[in-house]
């Protein structure tokens, strides 16, 4: 199998990172990182043991690249109208395309504008951030789970689960709309609380206030799955979710990073698709929705300050 | 009739000086500002006509005070717990006091500590500041709405009525749940909207998404207040609100200044006691329960910062 990651940075790098390690072929798109990487080569600095790829296979521009049998998108949404240009050089008819991005919908957008494209969705659990060029830190974590949205391939897709695995990739598969919400369960409250707090993810829980104020927002998230139709995810994914972030070190969510850089942030993906479905069947997530009007008004202001920079 | 101020700032300030100005008798509680005060007057700049008084009577005891007909209270709640000292030198047997605060519940909560007290509300609708010692600078309104909560002393009450009008005071009589209510409606969202998105009253409505949410938390206080049974109040009002804001000059409200020098905010009675009340009838506020458990972790950064100043 062949594999082209768009978006080599904290994420992809470091799927991409192990995928190579463990000797699979793949492509990585960079751009500004390019020429260093090209030079330098890829560090992978893990908490699960450090690693260096000598000679990856980069590129500037996926129409050098090879048409390959899995793209791994690890872009931020806020980029996902550049796929429309990046893909195409890198399908065959079979290639399956795993998008391993926040949020809700970015697999029927993509759909859309590719009607016959196979997706699968990736939701990766993991902290790790790109603090230099050609420099992943994985600080901990790392289990992806994954759901087919649209592959009929099944040789393709399971070959996918087989090789992440292979890699040391904790691994799973999991219905789609399961995987997408669950995960939004910890995405929705903390990504958008440490923005408005300005605070990261121990902080919030160790305030009685802030604490409960994230258990409610997680159970709004869960009320809309389940209101969806989303199965096997019930109240006690909250206290796990809750748990498992305590049990991790001070971490700022993505969010807050490109908050932070005065970066555009993920709303629209992270928020606004998932407050609309959810609206689609009569659910509100109040405490959301609140949230989500708060990163606008943020967000225009921390956007006109980077311009004025 | 004689009046005493208790908390002689931006509110007491202006109230008392108005009443000072147009000639009744009034008696000033100071603190910082006593000695200034004694030596140099009371300064009102006000939009509706500036003036001075000469040498208002000014304390810093109120032991040392005579007993007055009407107290008027104007300190923040944050300081409520020393009512039980301040007031009774200043009490005899008809004594009104008019509780001119924010929130809900401040009239019960004192009831309690003084059972046969006459109680009325004040609910200023007033942009003033005092911005150095001795000086109150009035923006604009100046309007108050009174509410009679204990008062059995009719003559007393029509006088305070009559008193404020020949002052100058643009004063209404309404209920009082109802002017409680009707304050909490502008108060709750924008005096903690201000805090937590670190803007201004005009800022929070020019933008689409958080003029929304400002009305979203205002349809929420009318929710409760119709729950618990006030009258007078729908939708329509929060309209109202929200076009005076527009009308207004870009305001900060008192907790956004509270919590920009360190000073405690008024959570308790702006927000955990009208939560309380609505509760009380299975009525829940999800927005303004978040915005509570946003500033009570602000709160906390906030004392913090200040003890280590």
């Amino acid at each position: 199998m062949k594999y082209a990651v768009i978006g080599t940075g904290a994420v992809g790098g470091f799927y991409g990172g192990k995928l190579a390690n463990a000797g699979k072929e793949v492509h990585f798109l960079m751009h500004s990182d390019y020429e260093y990487v090209k030079k330098n080569g890829l560090q992978i600095d893990s908490c699960d043991g450090s690693f260096h790829i000598d000679n990856p296979h980069v590129y500037n521009d996926t129409n050098a690249m090879p048409q390959v049998d899995v793209v791994i998108v690890a872009l931020k949404t806020t980029r996902n109208h550049l796929l429309s240009q990046l893909l195409p050089p890198l399908l065959h008819k079979e290639t399956l395309v795993l998008l391993i991005q926040n949020g809700i919908g970015p697999e029927p957008i993509l759909q859309k504008l590719f009607p016959d494209l196979y997706l699968a969705a990736g939701l990766a659990f993991i902290c790790s951030a790109k603090t230099e060029p050609g420099r992943v830190n994985h600080q901990c974590y790392g289990s992806i789970n994954i759901g087919n949205y649209s592959c009929k391939n099944e040789a393709i897709f399971g070959q996918l689960i087989t090789d992440f695995t292979e890699a040391g990739i904790q691994t799973a598969q999991i219905e789609y709309e399961e995987a997408r919400w669950k995960k939004a369960v910890w995405n929705m409250p903390f990504n958008g609380m440490t923005v408005v707090m300005n605070a990261q993810t121990n902080q919030l829980l160790s305030n009685p206030s802030t604490m409960q104020l994230i258990r409610r927002q997680m159970l709004e998230v869960i009320g809309a799955a389940q209101a969806l139709g989303v199965k096997n995810i019930d109240e006690s994914f909250a206290d796990k979710m809750i748990q498992n972030t305590l049990d991790m070190t001070p971490y700022s969510p993505s969010m807050k990073l490109d908050y932070d850089f005065h970066r555009p942030m993920e709303i629209e993906y992270l928020y606004s698709n998932a407050i609309a479905e959810a609206h689609k069947v009569g659910f509100t997530m109040p405490c959301l929705e609140m949230l989500e009007a708060q990163l606008m008004f943020l967000q225009e202001k921390n956007l006109q300050k980077a311009n004025n920079l």
